[in-house]
Formats: structure tokens, sequence, C-alpha cells
């Protein structure tokens, strides 16, 4: 249990924001958590961004967005792992709140993967991997996710339509959440016939890149109940690693960085399984859900598609997933995706998600990952 | 005064690494810390670099290095503000120790800019300016330190000539350091004649950059005593930041951010000026280091260069600076920099520093600027 809560949310709705920048979003998804904390300054601010310098030219987003914010001055820095950038970002805050050396520190994820000329993402996106020997060969994070795939299903007997259920859940949440990028309902039936991005990997299946900026504000437990009406405690919070390139793992479908930071996320704020009301994960792709619903112990290995079949992850399920649409319907801002993450959570256990409400959410987790879980980032709040 | 020392130190040479990649580089200076701290494990690497994704293609290097350096499956994020990475890594690195959620930490600043196809490097460091405001103009770093030179010219009533006692210490100290990537010494009379960069800013003026890793690991202060039998205590560590573009400063010739990081620092670690033994600052170009020593408090404004002229900043000086070369003569290896700036102050204090020396030294600094001083990071190290 760290000594840490969240007194603060903010975030911008995640869409091709063509008319706005990077230093535009990280400041409205700020000034939301501020306003939300009922604060007008913060000891210190860490930015999670993994693309602003291959796609805005943009790097040293610290120092920028603290002064762009109206906090001119401020300790700032900026915080990366890949898609994982802002749950890693999240616990630095949390670090340095309980160190005692900083009060209350903001978090924010800001990404822009839009608007660009060319179509460079998918390169950018690509810097998440190993560079000498995944990228050099062409590569891409959904080429991975195909490998994953085709592996998974060649494993365990399962067939690409029996991934549908995890992009049909996603967008029945979206299609509620108003922030979300898609919120239209997707057909079971469409899913295995849709487009191929990187057999067997479908448009249905991948989630979209988006712009968006999301923030949190956390401070000590004591203080934050006398801050705000429903303070959400950080109950546990855990990075681990693996190898970055894939083909360098002993088992390729055992995402062994999600099960360590979980279970360490778990232990530290001593709860199970059961006691989980509310998760969300890294779904960029249907395999990624599945495997990390293994790998947290939600599901035996081979049978996390099953949970999305028996329809054990809606709102009413045995593990909620994806409440405000996930990666795949809300949006996958890169870097920004894990801030998102807790925003959500923690609006689920604030019972502040309208429409995406889990009926009595008091516990929560949200797991992010880097790449094909290179680095897993793992937080458990409750109310 | 935080709870945290230094246990372990590691760095490689600085130079034209052709031959080693970014990841070699991360582990030998790994390897040569946890050798030096007598360990094998951390809980925690922070990995300080600005450019490995615009000049490696390689981006995650927390997953990346802590795999390649034998040290799979541990903690590991990224952390960049520009040239000001290596000392915002191991101000997280002391938030982890001091919050008791690691125990021992690893800081590795690593930067790979030569053996590139093309020139890339300065479009690379452009990459910490404000994009939309100063490289669209074509502003580079280089020119940056030209403008604040020539306004410091202009204000102060002073010629290129007068800032030559900066260089000239620095190559000094290069010299004696096997380290370094220049060893020879420069005459002062050549100063003012080498070639231009940008006008005013001379060859003989600016940092090199170049290929370089370091590493320093961190416990808290009880294990330390146990472990080493010269910890250095990290008595001050801060953090402030200043507008990107420095056209958006009230006084472009101040730097606000080296002075609030400085006085905090100092405030924490109870020290005075007089009690600093050896400094090393930011020496990307001489007026940066001019004006490092008037934002810290060594000069008043506009009279940093006399330190330099009246020889003060020599190893016998009143204030010794860049004593193993600085960035001017050790090299410059961008996020890197700051990790061998606390490695080169904890040698002093140890007592190892050889033929670089500071004699008595029991209390020093450091100071990493963040372009032109958008990000200042300080740490107050003691015996």
């Amino acid at each position: 249990m760290t000594n840490v809560s969240i007194i603060g949310l903010g975030q911008t709705d995640v869409k091709e924001h063509w008319q706005t920048s990077l230093r535009h979003l990280a400041w409205y998804a700020i000034e939301a958590a501020l306003d939300n904390a009922h604060i007008n300054k913060v000891d210190g601010i860490f930015v999670a961004n993994m693309l602003a310098g291959p796609l805005s030219g943009q790097q040293h987003l610290g120092a920028l967005i603290a002064d762009f914010s109206g906090l001119r001055g401020v300790e700032a820095v900026t915080v990366e792992a890949a898609d994982a950038s802002g749950g890693a970002a999240l616990r630095q805050a949390v670090m340095a709140v309980q160190s005692g050396l900083m009060e209350t520190a903001l978090v924010v994820g800001v990404e822009k993967m839009t608007d660009l000329v060319g179509s460079p993402v998918t390169s950018a996106l690509a810097l998440a991997l190993d560079a000498d020997y995944e990228t050099v060969h062409g590569m891409t994070p959904a080429a991975v996710g195909a490998l994953l795939m085709r592996r998974y299903m060649y494993e365990y007997g399962v067939q690409v339509a029996d991934f549908a259920g995890f992009s049909v859940n996603a967008h029945a949440n979206g299609a509620v959440n108003p922030l979300a990028m898609f919120r239209n309902k997707l057909r079971a039936d469409r899913f295995a016939s849709a487009p191929l991005v990187a057999d067997p990997v479908t448009l249905f299946d991948a989630a979209p890149t988006g712009d968006g900026a999301a923030a949190v504000i956390v401070t000590n437990y004591e203080r934050a109940q006398d801050m705000v009406p429903q303070p959400i405690r950080i109950a546990g919070s855990a990075i681990a690693t693996d190898t970055l390139a894939i083909h360098d793992r002993k088992e390729m479908l055992w995402l062994a960085a999600a099960q360590k930071s979980a279970a360490r996320a778990m232990a530290a704020a001593g709860v199970s399984h059961d006691d989980i009301d509310v998760l969300e994960l890294h779904d960029a792709f249907t395999v990624l859900a599945a495997l990390s619903l293994e790998a947290i112990g939600f599901a035996e290995r081979g049978e996390g598609w099953k949970l999305a079949r028996d329809g054990e992850i809606g709102r009413n399920g045995r593990i909620p997933i994806s409440t405000f649409g996930g990666l795949k319907a809300r949006g996958n801002p890169g870097g920004a995706t894990g801030v998102y993450q807790i925003v959500e959570v923690a609006r689920q256990l604030r019972g502040e998600a309208g429409d995406n409400q889990v009926s009595g959410a008091t516990i929560g987790m949200a797991q992010c990952l880097g790449s094909a879980g290179a680095t897993a980032v793992t937080h458990v709040l409750s109310k």
C-alpha cells in the first residue's frame, strides 16, 4: 500500500485533433486536472510521451509543457517506456510523493500522432521495438501482434473469429463514452472479414492511433483526505520488464513482465483477483488482451480468449475490461494511453463513470504494456 | 539532506566509439558500476538519454538495456530532459530510494552520437529547443549559444577572447584525464581566432558531441555504510525549469532555473558557496559556464567570465570547475553528460581522481542544463 492518493483527473477526447498542437493538448488536460483537484500549482510534472521527437520535432517536453500550462519554473521531466510511458510516469510520481521530496505531483500523458505529412507513425511506433534485431528486418508493432496472434491460434487451436469478443466489448463501451475515438458498435460477424492490417490482425482487431492528453494529480494520503471528497488511493504500483525482441523470450506467449508487475502491485495492495472490480488492460491487439488476462491471472494459459467469448469482460461480467472503450475504441494515443487508463479506473471508483459505470466498483487495476510486454506497468487503485 | 548515497560508479571513455553500439556502451558502464559497488543486481534502472530515437532508431531503452546488461526483468524506464537527462535520471533514482519503494537503483546515461550516415546530430540536438518558435526558424543549440554570447558581450562589454579561460581550463584538465575526448592543451591566444561555429561561438568555445556511457548506483544511507568503504551522500537534489525558447525570458542573460535548482539543492544540503570544493557545470558553450557561475552565485551578474580570467576555476582556484575536462574537453555525450558529472564529483570526494584530484575535496556540486537552461538539475554530494 503506498501513501499516495489521486486528487485530480483531466482528459481530452481522443481523436484526430488536427487543429490542436501537442502543447495545447497537454495544457487542456492539465488545466482540467488542476480544476478537478481545486488547486492551481503542483511541485512537479511527469510528462509521459513516446513520439513527440519523431512526429512533432519536439523533445524536452518537461520544461515546455510546464511553461505552456502556466506552471513555469516547476520541476518537470519526461518519462518514456514506449506505450507504457503513461503508467511509468505515474510510478515516478508515486515515488516522488512517497519520498516526501514532492508534496503534489502531476502526471500528464500526451501524444500527437495525426496531422503529419506522409505517414511516419508506423516507423515512429517501431522505435519501441528492437532496432538492431526487429526493426531492421521491417518489423512493426502490428507485425509483432500478428506473430503473437498466429502463434496463439496455432498453439491453442483457436480462430480469428474467436478474438472478436474483445473488440465487440471495447466498441460497446466506447459507444457510450463521449471522449472515445470510435463510438460505433461492432458486429462480431464482421470481425474476421475486416481488411487485414498484418495477417491475421485485422482492422477491427488493431487499436487506432489518435491524439489526446490525460492528466492525474497525486498527493500524500493524509493530505488528500482534506482536499477532495473522493480521493483514490494508489494501493499498489509496479514496473517490470522483459526482452524487447519477442524472439528472445523462452515462451513467446507468456507476458512475463505483465505477470510480475501485476503480482507485485496486487501484493503491495493486498488484493486478490476476486477483489478487482474493473481492469483496464493493454488491448492494442486482441491477442494482447487475451495474453494479459492470462499473465495477470484471470485465465489459464490459452484460455484468455474464452473470457471474451463468454461475456465475462462486459460491464456486468466477472472482470470488466476496457470499460471506456479501451485502446481499441477509446483510441490509443501512445504514451498518453497509460494515463487515460488511470483516469478511467479512478472515475469508476469515484462512481463518476456515467453510462460506462461498473456498478459498485471499489477496487480497480490498470496495466499498460510497452510494445509486446517488454515493459509492463501495473497500478491498483482503491476507493 | 536526502537519505541516499552513491555506492557504485562506472564510465566508458568519451570518443567516437565507432565499433561500439548504444547497448554495448550502456552495458560497459553498468558492469563497471556493479563491480564498483560489489553487487550484481539492482531494483531499478533509470536510463538517461536524449537522442537514441532520432540517431539510433531506438527508444524503449529501459527494457532493452536492462536485458542486455544481464538484468532482464528489472524495473526500468527512460528519463529525458534534453542534455539535463543525466541529472534528471539521478533525481528519479534519489526519489525512488528515498521513498523506500526501491532499495538500490542504477542510473545509466548513454548516448551514441557518431558513426551515423549523414550529419543529423545538429537537427537531433535541436529537438531540445522550441520546435514551433525556434527550430522552425533554423535555430540550433549553437545558434542559441551564439545569441547568448553576443548579448553577453554587448551588455557587459567583453570580447570573445575574454571567454578563453574556460576552454583553456577544460583542456588542461582533460589533458590528464585518460577518459577525455580531447587530451590536448589549448593555447589562449588561439581561442578567438578558431574557426567559427556560429558567430561568435568558435570551435574552441563549443563542446564536442561524443559517444559514451556513465553509471551511478545509489542505495539508502544506512545500507551504504555497510556496503562500500567510501559511500558518497547525495546531500541535495533539485530540478527547476524555465521557458524553452530564450526569447520568452524576461532576462535573457539570467538562468533562472539554474539559480533555483542550485539554491534548493544547497539549502537541502545545508551548504554555502564556501563549502563547495568542486563544481561540475554545463560548459556546452563558454557563455553558459559564465552564466552558470553567476546563476549559482559564485559571481555577480556579468562577472562570471572574470573567474576564468583570474584563474579561479583551476584545480587550485577558488571554485574548481570542469575538473576532468568538462563538456568542452571530456566531451558532451548529450543525455549521458549529467551522469558523467556525478561520477566525476564522486571520484573527487573519494579521492580517486588521480591527476585530476582537487586536494581535500569533501563537498561537490554538479549542475547540468537542458538546452540553454530550460531545465536545470543540481546535485550536492558530500563525503
